[in-house]
């Protein structure tokens, strides 16, 4: 053991920083670490601020004791871990030649110069706030620190405020629409792009967007936000870049965040594109006395090669591990990158997505085969719940890239299970005879991921021709000759129809009632039912009697996003 | 188009037959096919009984309604299939030489010989029913056929009976006890081995076992049944093998199933070891012609590759599907074995495995390192639930070859990442930086799973030093010479204790209070917390103060399977 104990600080005390630390702590008792927090608090665990607001839970100290029940302040660093914290104190300065970090207390204004060994920085994003008129005003915030968090308990709390505007329909956004929402709170989403959650493609996320109004929300997409109106220094509404201006007593901004990275700057580290930090898979950066972990970092996509920024809270952790492994042992541990594993609760349904959308495959050159597929998570005697589900296979490789599942069902596991089928790379043939633990409380004999494969195996193999409803309602808007068959029962489609000129023949009648099919061979036929089963059954037996262009709607009707006749 | 078009027969109506039959129509449109069934009902959700009989649904139907909503009988399978059904229906021999299939009709008498081109025996397994004295008693049963199901539904439904014994503590026997436990029948479980559950090791194994008893189940392990008691014919109680008689109105017997080959044996098909008949990665039987799915097949365990019987409803499916392809187009899909992947519901609480138990790797001659943790499944503000895990890692390749979870978490989706895992072959250090789908009401920042691979990975690293409860157990019972450290703070103690000679010092007061430890460096030190996270980081301290012999207790408090003093 050296005479001297390693000097390690820290600068971030939320999620990464603190993770380092005590991975350091664990594996040198010597060492002198200190973490230094610009924030009051430590450890705070920013992913359940939007469940504290909406009143999922009432203790504010669970935000600060994500270990459970212990709120992790200076005395319990101090206490269990060995571990200085410093918070209420700005580092301002790193001097990479002496080694030492200068620090302000922003209680006291006192300044210390401190001198480390290895440096750790985990210094999170800010939050990016439109430099528009009226971003000062009161009422506007974002959902970043504690203060906002405070801020908006209040407001849902005190319940008097009528109406408030997202600006910003992806993870935050939503969250937080949840949140407000459920406090009585009438909430406008508005969006710059097509879509909310856009790391699905445009179908889930459009069906998505209608559960979202069928609990009161407005969403508004295609539309940026132009300026904040006020009066009195309080926010009244916002003005939109079509004009359109919102009533409102909140505007929540959750646009996206940035690397926080002003330190790392002035210190002369290099930043990458994304604007993030630089850190080889040992979170080493440029210098190699200091590793860099969490929001501050660009990461590798695993898929793409690609340097990103993804600021998400699990991955900030898996850094910090690995940085003060390597801090104290030297270069061993590695963090290899992410494949962009997300899930998101929205109201009584869920979104997730791993690896890469359709969309963002084909924008980046990738030869791919996608499949949209509804049906349960396990048997509906069990009270199995629907999930619709897409998966993207690249077609040379065979293996998958991409996964993504909205529903009331089990999205989480189902997400989970592809992000493991991409971190084994694993090919579609792979996934087929899969063995999952099955039984009716929890699953399908055949789990909804290895039918996906299935379908995706039928298409790959030019058996199940598929066609998205998006490519079957730009059809029928433009007013395409073919013949649209749906396939389910009568009773079913008394209760539930599309109205897109459809003739209903149920597929047991199908084999009977051939005869009313175009007697035109060669005439396009697109058919569907209640999740496309059926319709590829019935595709097989058209075929089977000599039609040549039968294809099915993908998902059939539960993954239509549009309105229907009924 | 072949003139005449290809005939398939297949043997079976349950799960596998009905998969392979659908999946050879879709392929060929043209095919005769039909299903030979020797019960009355056709594509029975087996899997699905248990809850049945327990009331979680009230209408029978749905068991023969997998796909959802249509009972699938010999109408559905005429009009939306196009395949012939013949229920009631016994096929009696085949004849290799001719390729025909002799049944009789069990309603009629009506014997018929059939022609196939290719054959798919799906004739399932049957249950083990000791041959023992009172076998044939009233309210003697197994629960395996429909009769079975509506006879066990009727006993939950008039509440006639106050007693029953449960023989076998397996998957059925388990879900059995439950479904009578839930109406009201006291229930015994006689299990032969010394614990339920025998996929999970003993520890897990008792932990539910413990859950179990504290839902008003009794549990007699380590005992088998001699014979049955009855009085008029009907069943009045159970002798054991140590001499106890056991009062009760019903005895259901669930100690396991056998491939069901009497068929295949007459017919001169290999049989393996198992019992179940031999078939290749193509399903393929001895005879070319004939292929062979679900429980009456074995199949190779793609962890030990061993061929091993495992009659479980998705492989049967999986199975099916892949026979009804080669069938039809000649080999090509292939079903590449289990990895013996389970789960099953207990109560409010669920048990779950994949790939090999620790013991059974032993068994097995595998060296293996594994771990138990225990933990949350989501954080405490969402109101997790607890997880208690073991993995199991083979030391040489680095690979997880195990893993088992128990608890009121979310256990299923767990056992589901472990199985991908396996699947694909990944290594300890693959898991530790897993990206996997995090959000607060689904999952923890770090994921169980992976932070059961960091515990491994501590493990086989030499930095934790682990120690199993059995094995501290067995020291406590022996009187060795060890310091016990429960290092949890005093309000846990209060509540909750283990009551083994410990002293207690909490993790915050242990570098105050050091001097308080034994003044031997070398006298062996096992400590513990909750879980043992903490118990984790006050062996480090203890290494660096200079003790040599510091252990923690895997799991902690929370994985101890004997009973507390507190």
């Amino acid at each position: 053991m050296a005479k001297n104990p390693r000097k390690l600080i820290v600068i971030g005390g939320s999620a990464a920083g603190p993770k380092a630390a005590s991975k350091a702590r664990r594996l040198d008792q010597e060492a002198e670490i200190t973490i230094i927090q610009k924030d009051h608090d430590l450890s705070m665990a920013s992913c359940g601020y939007p469940y504290y607001i909406g009143g999922v839970f009432q203790d504010r100290t669970q935000l600060l004791g994500p270990g459970g029940g212990v709120v992790r302040d200076t005395m319990y660093y101090r206490n269990a871990k060995d571990i200085t914290t410093k918070v209420d104190t700005e580092a301002t300065t790193i001097d990479r030649e002496a080694k030492t970090v200068t620090c302000k207390n922003l209680v006291t204004n006192d300044v210390e110069i401190l001198a480390y060994d290895k440096l750790v920085l985990a210094t999170g994003s800010v939050p990016t706030i439109p430099n528009i008129p009226g971003k000062d005003l009161k009422g506007v915030t974002a959902l970043k620190s504690m203060e906002d968090v405070d801020f908006l308990r209040k407001v849902a709390e005190e319940k008097g405020i009528k109406q408030a505007v997202v600006i910003g329909g992806g993870l935050i956004g939503i969250e937080t629409c949840e949140a407000l929402s459920l406090s009585g709170v009438k909430v406008t989403i508005v969006e710059l792009l097509s879509q909310i959650l856009t790391f699905l493609d445009w179908q889930l996320a459009k069906i998505l967007e209608n559960y979202v109004r069928s609990k009161g929300v407005d969403v508004i997409t295609n539309n940026g936000i132009a300026r904040f109106l006020g009066s009195n220094g309080v926010v009244t509404g916002v003005g939109l870049s079509d004009g359109t201006e919102l009533p409102c007593e909140l505007a929540v901004v959750a646009v996206g965040v940035k690397p926080n990275v002003d330190l790392a700057r002035r210190a002369g580290l290099e930043i990458g594109k994304t604007g993030g930090i630089i850190a080889d898979p040992y979170m080493q950066t440029s210098d190699p006395h200091i590793y860099a972990v969490g929001d501050c970092t660009e990461q590798q996509h695993l898929i793409t090669g690609h340097q990103i920024h993804a600021p998400l809270g699990d991955l900030a952790n898996l850094e910090g591990r690995v940085a003060g492994e390597n801090a104290i042992l030297g270069n061993r541990a590695t963090f290899s990158g992410t494949i962009l594993s997300g899930v998101c609760k929205v109201f009584d349904q869920a979104a997730g997505s791993t690896g890469l959308s359709e969309s963002k495959a084909r924008e980046l050159g990738f030869d791919v085969t996608s499949v949209v597929i509804a049906g349960l998570d396990k048997p509906g005697y069990m009270n199995g719940q629907f999930l619709i589900s897409k998966m993207v296979v690249e077609n040379k490789s065979q293996k998958i890239v991409g996964f993504q599942c909205i529903g009331p069902g089990d999205v989480s596991k189902q997400v989970a299970q592809a992000a493991m089928a991409i971190q084994g790379k694993m090919t579609v043939n792979d996934l087929t005879h899969l063995d999952l633990p099955y039984a009716p409380p929890f699953t399908l004999a055949i789990d909804n991921f290895i039918a996906c494969s299935h379908v995706v195996e039928n298409k790959i193999k030019g058996r199940m021709k598929g066609v998205s409803a998006e490519e079957v309602k730009r059809r029928v808007d433009a007013k395409d000759d073919m013949y649209v068959l749906d396939v389910r029962g009568p009773d079913e489609f008394e209760a539930m129809r599309l109205g897109i000129g459809e003739t209903l023949i149920p597929l047991g009648m199908l084999r009977k009632r051939i005869g009313e099919l175009p007697a035109d061979k060669n005439r396009e036929i697109i058919t569907y039912c209640k999740i496309s089963l059926r319709a590829y059954e019935a595709q097989l037996i058209l075929e089977s009697h000599g039609w040549t262009n039968v294809k099915i709607m993908e998902g059939g009707v539960m993954a239509w996003p549009y309105p229907r006749e009924k």
